[in-house]
């Protein structure tokens, strides 16, 4: 499988669309403002007051209410900033990048014209959105021309299924059952990918620049714990129902495992350290609440809503991965049968997601 | 009717799109290469041999064939240069302008790979593209960044249908019985356009940079010569036709207007030299026939699928005008009618498109 060909969030604005099933990472972003805020003043403070355009970069962007979300801090930090001390606004340079299966249509027609209003409004200078298609695991952008790079929710997505996974029977990530081989071959593709990200970054950014990561992942250092992979265990739980069912062939369950890796914060600082380049200002690791991808969360009523949404969430991340796999006819039973195994998990456990969040700085060379 | 949310060449790749309607338009670049090429090589020689990217923007790019067609050229001469003159290849960023209706999902899943494989095996370097959506009544880029704008069968397109064309009953364009006022109220729109569209360059493109800007236009100074009305008459006959058979009202066709204005080279010449920004290198105005529209043009034989070529390819073009004012309804009927009546011409005349061709740099302030 060519993961950069198939792997996008589902497109337009339908009820399976990534559009409308994105609340929870929107909730993350939004548990990150501080942190933010924070690297974007650093980096315009650091700059002379001859810089004349701002350039940022949002990687892994999807198609969204949280396309232009950080963007839209990134506009209005800068401006306040500004208007504090004296400096003339610079124009700004907006890429959104993501690889190309991603909705960049629904941008320019839905996102765009919202973006522009609401920034509009605040602001009488210049700011240019562009589309960056293409993988994160390669050069985007111009050497030293990145002042500011945002990611959410994007980088435990791998370039590739792991090799050496063959063992992995009846799992789609790392299950609890999976042998040590399982998450050491995952590691060691998480670690490749994230060891090219940062040396594309090191070449893109400014000296100065700040760049920062939320990532799906987890507390612990076992990269087989609950925190990370009780999502994906369901899913597995559904698929081999539907094998019991007969409607799925075993092999073909056994053949699948999602190209993701969720991980710890040393994991993510060593790597970082590892590459050199940046110097690390913040990490922390949060937690999300299952049902914050319902916009009524915590409502222990409401269960088997919360249930639906994290379903139709995932859905709406997944679902390309799956149909090239399993075929579009399963979809919508698999993710009934998904549903379904999450509503009985909510109402017995407090289930989360775990976020890795770090900010950095590009070290002078 | 807001020109700016409905004019887009038809998207995808089916049999209507305009990727593969859009041989004429491919011919014209052709036409127009050894302007280009000098273009590059011009503000290529100009810069210092610290420019470390080279930035180009191609305007109104639609999506097809023709789409990357000039930033290849580009890439590929400043690499020839860079060789002969040993220098270091610079980074480039390709800027892909259209209005936001235009398809760049197709650009970014169909046309960005084949682009890749093409350059990738010329050159060591990076070359970067990006979608950008906007109006280029308007601006798309930062100040001084721009080194090459390339824009071709664009920029005889209006930001809107001009005010004052009640008169201007059963036709669609300036027609040979318009009275002098449609004439009028066209040049007046496109003069004010075109000097936004220059005011707008003169700010993004560096001191030296280079323009290259072809356009549907015209030899003569009659603005309602048949060189370019007739294609736009011929379709109002076919509309007419329609009405006649009480398929379509009349007042719906007289309150149709295309937001196109074909300029003669001394219209183009005059505006650029009132604005001042740039001066001019190249200007000339180039005939090609409307059986370019097929991949075997010029043979008698062939009117009738030159004909149906033609209609297809001004399909691809007029389509979303034309469902916005008439509904979809009509689409097809319009066009069977459209091709008989462009077959019965072609076999009793020698019909072209007029194509003005204009090469500027950017003064020194």
């Amino acid at each position: 499988m060519e993961v950069e060909q198939v792997l996008h969030m589902n497109g337009g604005l339908g009820d399976s669309s990534y559009a409308n099933n994105s609340l929870v990472q929107g909730k993350m972003i939004e548990m990150t403002k501080a942190i933010v805020e924070d690297a974007i003043s650093k980096v315009y403070r650091s700059l002379g007051s001859n810089s004349k355009t701002l350039c940022m970069a949002e990687l892994g962007c999807s198609s969204g209410p949280n396309t232009l979300l950080v963007a839209a801090e990134f506009v209005k930090t800068v401006y306040e900033s500004s208007r504090k001390h004296g400096r003339e606004l610079p124009e700004f340079q907006i890429f959104l990048n993501d690889l190309p299966g991603n909705d960049f249509n629904c941008i320019s027609q839905w996102l765009m014209p919202k973006f522009e209003e609401e920034i509009g409004n605040i602001n009488g200078g210049y700011c240019f959105v562009y589309g960056a298609p293409g993988s994160f695991y390669g050069r985007l952008f111009p050497s030293n021309t990145l002042h500011f790079v945002h990611s959410s929710c994007s980088l435990m997505w791998l370039s590739k299924v792991p090799q050496g996974l063959e063992m992995n029977k009846g799992n789609v990530y790392i299950g609890s059952e999976s042998p040590v081989s399982v998450s050491e071959a995952y590691y060691a593709q998480f670690r490749t990918d994230f060891q090219t990200f940062l040396k594309c970054r090191s070449e893109e950014v400014v000296v100065g620049g700040t760049m920062v990561l939320t990532i799906l992942g987890r507390k612990t250092e076992t990269a087989a714990s609950k925190e990370c992979c009780y999502i994906w265990e369901l899913l597995a739980l559904a698929l081999k129902q539907m094998v019991h069912e007969g409607v799925v062939e075993e092999e073909i369950v056994d053949s699948f495992n999602i190209p993701q890796y969720t991980p710890s914060p040393i994991e993510v600082k060593k790597e970082v350290e590892n590459e050199g380049s940046f110097i690390i200002t913040h990490l922390e690791a949060s937690e999300i609440s299952w049902a914050a991808c319902s916009a009524t969360n915590n409502d222990t009523a409401n269960h088997k809503i919360s249930a639906y949404n994290v379903a139709k969430c995932m859905r709406s991340v997944a679902e390309p991965l799956l149909v090239q796999h399993f075929g579009q006819s399963i979809i919508d039973q698999l993710f009934v049968k998904y549903q379904n195994i999450i509503w009985d998990r909510m109402s017995k456990e407090d289930t989360k997601f775990i976020n890795v969040t770090i900010s950095m700085t590009k070290r002078q060379e």
